[in-house]
């Protein structure tokens, strides 16, 4: 039912994001049947996050004015009830991607986290091996960090890799989908994260609605890869395609959701 | 004609514009047989567009340093009488997008302008439903508001959407070109701003060549779905493939045009 | 050796770079097995860097903000031991740029230029002709500006067209792969500077490394366009595909060196 949703209703996700992904992720945002804003200046974001259902903040090209934007949207936000997701990408690699996740999430009430487990363990206070903003972290499990991290920032934490961990500091899904594909284009996991903000935009339960968005970016996954295994050029094309055309009814047949 | 001669005397057009659609009309800028420069800096914009045949202003990811930028680049374009091309992308939307349009409209003699009905609308002081910068507009046409705006401020206004509009204040033309996938790919709108950009850049009449260059993007849209209908990802691509390939003769066999 | 040496130690490259081609180069450091990061805030990139393997500085968007922030890195880089790769897009275009890439060279030691002839022969005191960032040069060789700037700057100098030609000072290199269809896509340039910088990271030799390096980018044009010649949007799309599957066997049999 998200997806009828989503194309009935096409709720406005306003992103202010890095500029690696920015067509990208708006293209993803299309292919869903939503719509699409990407505004950075601090001159009209908090204006802007009005109209949206979602607001997104990516790090991945942070410098310090954007972050002082994402602050102003995201209060902005709060105060009009708007859920605010953010991915902290390379959280760990830098100071200043560290120190402003954590200052967002200060300042800001968080709806939802999505990074990788490394964003994720350093974000709760853990090591992880991190280069630059690709997590080569490899199957163990941080389950412990995901679910105190969700429930000391009393938001949704979504830790995404071969499994993808989601809990609300009470419940934990793991789930399984997704394709060795999606790690040879740049800004998958950016894609997972607003795929995550136009599900919670529309979802009455924020647990259950991150689960069904992670899986469907699984599911994209998987189904692009079927049309263009090896062909990382090919099976990036193929992710809109899939998307543009993904049923729930295929959501429901193909996810493969554990909760704990 | 109009191909051939782009073709012949590769026009260079200078972009001011937003990050999430650089890649793509710069993309569009070659395809077409012209010559894409993208640069922002206040430091060399006078300089850059001196090297120009157009020049194309499109707020979509604006903040304030960038709209100086377009007025320092939109004057010296007008004592070089390089025509000036005005993309207000999200006018309406935001306080910032609607005054940085008339700030620029009012420091710089634009050429023509290109957005979608709201976007106009309010750029001719009516009201217009608009959500972020998607415009969320039916067929409601407004024709007047394109003919004063054009006469107000003695420029080519260009109503983009199911049909196009195109008015120098006292011709008015209507285009039935195009094809609802445009609507699934970001930046198509951006994408036929470039268009006309390269079109006024070497066509003699302006109100001729816009109404080619709009019904060139028109067609390329429809033979793009041809080849990839309800499919996003690769509609997206079979634009360029379209483009590089377009003839004089397919334009003028399936041009809809209609001059009120 | 080079391919095999890449995908297993995965180096990391540091890009600061232009909005217009960061997918696209991030995309293709995946598709050759290295991984990206594009950091461009001077309160990061000296930090970032020192988890790099290379430091590819490209002025394609420049601001000097940025430039300072690529004198920050390059420095911190220059510190490490770690390779700096310039590019310097459209030098000569504007007098920002030119006396950007010459600041940069001044104020850090470059391992690595890589430019079209006539943005190389301006860095070298030359005259060329020049039309924003695309060079319209013909088949004139300059092999003395090449050869003259490298030895000045004690750095490897890259001039890429027709014929690419490399020299460290002392040996010059002519590769003679590539195709046609690599000027029809944006950033083309840009990406055979990205894969100089990989070959650069994993490399002993740097002469042959560079020379390796970019007789790989000229092969991957030549495969592409076999798959979409006359296609740019589908050859853009194979360019990935190709770079993914490219083996140490396909550059030894295919390329087309000559040293000098």
């Amino acid at each position: 039912m998200y997806l009828e949703k989503i194309r009935e209703e096409r709720p406005l996700i306003h992103h202010i994001t890095n500029y690696v992904v920015a067509n990208e992720t708006a293209n993803l945002t299309l292919a869903f049947g939503a719509l699409p804003v990407m505004s950075h200046s601090i001159d009209e974001v908090g204006e802007m996050v009005s109209h949206a259902r979602a607001l997104l903040l990516n790090i991945g090209t942070l410098d310090k004015l954007q972050v002082e934007s994402m602050i102003v949207a995201g209060k902005e936000a709060n105060n009009l009830d708007i859920p605010v997701i953010l991915d902290p990408v390379g959280a760990g690699a830098t100071f200043l991607r560290t120190d402003s996740a954590r200052k967002i999430m200060k300042e800001v009430k968080i709806a939802a986290i999505r990074g990788n487990i490394a964003e994720v363990s350093i974000l709760a206070g853990y090591q992880a091996a991190i280069a630059g903003v690709e997590a080569l972290g490899g199957e163990e499990i941080i389950e412990t960090s995901v679910k105190e991290l969700a429930h000391k920032w009393d938001c949704l934490v979504c830790a995404t890799g071969v499994t993808d961990y989601v809990s609300d500091g009470r419940r934990l899904a793991l789930i399984k989908n997704g394709h060795p594909m999606l790690s040879t284009v740049t800004g998958t996991g950016c894609m997972a994260t607003t795929t995550l903000a136009i599900f919670l935009s529309i979802g009455e339960d924020r647990f259950e609605s991150a689960v069904e968005g992670l899986a469907a970016f699984g599911i994209i996954g998987e189904l692009a890869a079927k049309k263009a295994d090896k062909q990382p050029g090919s099976f990036h094309q193929e992710i809109y395609n899939v998307t543009y055309n993904l049923t729930d009814e295929t959501i429901s047949r193909m996810k493969k959701v554990e909760i704990v």
